[in-house]
């Protein structure tokens, strides 16, 4: 579900604090990616992450993983049924049977990403038979602001 | 390709040496898949690793996920372009995408995962859009010591 104008303020909040963790790393040379985990139910932000994949020289230090793991060790469980992702692009396919795994409750995310994408797009992970939990989807959250990060970035890279 | 019984000398050490990763994990209660990557070139083992989710509490811990992570680490390079990939188990849409990601060079897998593989079976990471690498892949080397080590496995837990 593209939610656009429609979303809340609080969730707003939350993906305005992802594209904070997201312009910190591109400051820093990162692909401008950046996520947080919320316990749904408080509000209480559980892990606060950004894109690392330079830094830590990992091409599977995604600003999604980074998140999960950091939100399950924070919780104590391998589960987050009760929390909500907040993500400044669409995950590719392997972020999104990640959060598939930690049972996700809602996943909003700004960006579309048509070519890397795989929630609308590629594989479609939560459609597939290898994925055993479909979290609430909303894409196109703050889409615009999402989107300028990623594209400033890579101008300003030529 | 199934490779079967045409699989060189090297290639069924190599799988024996994740096998015995995966056996230790059976002992520690975790679900038993294990995996090494090797300098194709020279054949250092560069990781050796098995799932840890039940330990880590993290259910993107799984064993590919970790030898990925300490490989590029131990190269230096974010980037396995000479290095082959082994795991006892058909890897999951997530470790399939980080295999692309990571460019590595061969995969060799053991079991089949009708359930939950994503190399062969469910999104086939590698045919969609969303992958820019696709490594040389082998299924089934040592396919049966790879199936009997799961399936011994869950039949001790039930």
């Amino acid at each position: 579900m593209r939610v656009g104008a429609k979303a809340g303020k609080a969730e707003m909040t939350f993906m305005e604090r992802a594209l904070i963790e997201g312009r910190k790393a591109a400051s820093q040379g990162e692909v401008p990616v950046g996520c947080l985990i919320v316990d749904g139910n408080t509000g209480e932000v559980l892990a606060r992450t950004a894109n690392r994949t330079e830094e830590l020289g990992d091409p599977t230090a995604h600003a999604e993983m980074l998140a999960l793991s950091e939100a399950t060790r924070s919780a104590g469980a391998k589960r987050l049924t009760e929390c909500d992702l907040y993500v400044t692009l669409e995950p590719c396919p392997m972020c999104a049977q990640a959060i598939s795994f930690a049972r996700i409750r809602r996943l909003y995310f700004g960006a579309y990403d048509p070519k890397g994408g795989g929630v609308e797009h590629g594989p479609r992970i939560f459609s597939q038979p290898s994925s055993h939990h479909t979290p609430q989807i909303y894409g196109g959250l703050a889409e615009t602001d999402c989107a300028d990060l990623l594209t400033d970035f890579f101008e300003k890279r030529r």
